[in-house]
């Protein structure tokens, strides 16, 4: 019980790209919600997330709160654009407005919306924050490939392709599936490690996964030295 | 182009538990679908799933094949089963009925639907397959923890707790985040090892991710001793 009383913060997952992934829940959320939040950084994401939301429902009347997040590694800058992002979603949320976050895919899996939970919590600390999940890219991936991620005992990785051909090495040994997210700058590497390991003919690439764009390629060594999107990744299944 | 048409097979997941995390897709399957079938096991997700869909959209006039898929490691009583079931599909498949089988969370991630697939097709080589994915039950039990599973670069293992010490030991060394699956079994040793590595105060159970009987306990020292059911998973986030 507060005297402090302001709109709820919501964190909506609205699917991997295709409209009819998007939930019930998420659904309702953005149709009572008077302000939508949309990163607005060097990608594609925003963009998709909330064209999305507007082939889903009709967003007449609604603010549409672009924030700019830059995609930089520069701590200070991003925390300098996250804290004037925060600023403007603390704005609506004290004159009582409900406002929604919305994600390509779940709110909760390699998005910016949980680092706003902190920050809006430290400005109004009896905010409300609710989160629909969302179908994840892999989920769609999966789907479109027709490949079970997991059956039984299996054992499943998710693992940016960023990381070291060491630390790659382990999870392909301890996992029988792996999804390698963000494969657009690794492709070559990983390609070649796979080879090398005889598992080329057990991966599977997809670009874009639900979108009207999606692209599957499953012979991956026509990968190698082609340009790909960053929603792009690459699924083993041994 | 063949001359023997047959129904769709569906593969459609209903999401994790709560009736509005149903996506529009496979609300729209269901609707069109006059088969709906669902594995009748000695667990709760079969009539979990139905009770979804149920409460999704009227089933009137629908047939609900309920399949008799005994919860067994018997390969031989299995196989039998399965391929009792899939007679029963191809039956309405082959007098052009559209055949849903609905899975809780989705089809693709730890789902009996991935085994018809292969059998089928071998019944109705020119079947046609469709999925329609799900949100997973750990995107619904993040989104009720409040706890992102990855961000950024982070890494996310899914493994069912019934794996060995150094299996998991080594997936605890490896990720960021670690979901265990089916943790009633194995609750009391996990715990255990979880507060040996010091991570017990990093480790959150939650049961029935999504359901109306949806349990949490973030104090996992109290889960031991005490009797869980098939839905639970411990997630550990470092």
């Amino acid at each position: 019980m507060t005297n402090n009383s302001c709109g709820v913060f919501y964190g909506a997952g609205v699917g991997p790209g295709d409209p009819e992934l998007i939930t019930l829940k998420t659904l309702r959320i953005l149709q009572k919600s008077p302000v939508i939040a949309v990163p607005k950084a060097n990608d594609e994401s925003s963009s998709v997330a909330l064209g999305i939301a507007k082939k889903a429902l009709r967003l007449d009347g609604k603010e549409i709160l672009e924030l700019s997040l830059p995609m930089t590694k520069n701590a200070a800058e991003l925390a300098t654009a996250r804290e004037k992002a925060a600023d403007e979603i603390a704005k609506r949320l004290k004159q009582n407005l409900d406002v929604v976050f919305i994600t390509l895919g779940d709110p909760m899996l390699y998005s910016t919306f949980s680092y706003f939970v902190p920050l809006l919590k430290e400005k109004l600390p009896s905010l409300k924050v609710s989160v629909s999940a969302g179908v994840t890219s892999f989920s769609s991936a999966a789907a479109a490939l027709m490949l079970p991620l997991a059956e039984g005992e299996g054992r499943v990785a998710i693992i940016p392709a960023s990381y070291g051909q060491e630390d790659i090495e382990r999870t392909l040994d301890g996992f029988d599936t792996i999804i390698f997210m963000k494969v657009h700058k690794a492709i070559d590497r990983l390609v070649d490690l796979l080879r090398a390991r005889g598992l080329d003919k057990n991966a599977y690439f997809i670009s874009k996964a639900g979108w009207d764009s999606e692209e599957i390629e499953t012979d991956i060594r026509k990968l190698k030295g082609v340009k790909h999107g960053y929603f792009s990744m690459l699924i083993v299944k041994k």
